[in-house]
């Protein structure tokens, strides 16, 4: 799977592990992060979202959220993608 | 649980099942449908989008997408809330 700088797929760890990974990205110089959950793991990724927003706060603001679909080992999956953004 | 006018949440059914009360509703005049996915059912409220954007094409679009978390039963819960517009 094709996976961005600043990409942050959700998958097999906990949720409290992908919140701490993003705060320390977002807290390591990352303006934005895009969080991506994929067939199963879509309310993982926006749980962990929630999370990181109770956490920051007015920290971060949800720039935007994408749905759609794509092919993987032929059968076709939902995914989500959640671009947060830094606010200063 | 609040149900609006228009408003599908997503839950036990099979996703054939909300595409085809979703394709209904638009069929017998609706202009705009909710679909909105609790918890669990996230990535299913997202399938079911999928299926009926294979189905209707251009015939809809997303008008928009949000995400939040909501209290049930002491619990917060993640929800996704997809709003889908009729296209002419």
């Amino acid at each position: 799977m094709d996976k961005k700088p600043n990409e942050v797929l959700v998958s097999m760890k906990n949720v409290e592990d992908y919140v701490l990974e993003i705060i320390t990205m977002l807290n390591q110089g990352a303006e934005e992060v895009e969080i991506k959950g994929v067939g199963r793991d879509i309310g993982k990724a926006v749980d962990v979202y929630n999370m990181i927003l109770d956490k920051l706060g007015n920290g971060i603001k949800l720039d935007s959220v994408s749905i759609g679909s794509e092919s993987r080992d032929k059968k076709r999956l939902s995914f989500i993608l959640l671009r947060v953004k830094k606010v200063y």
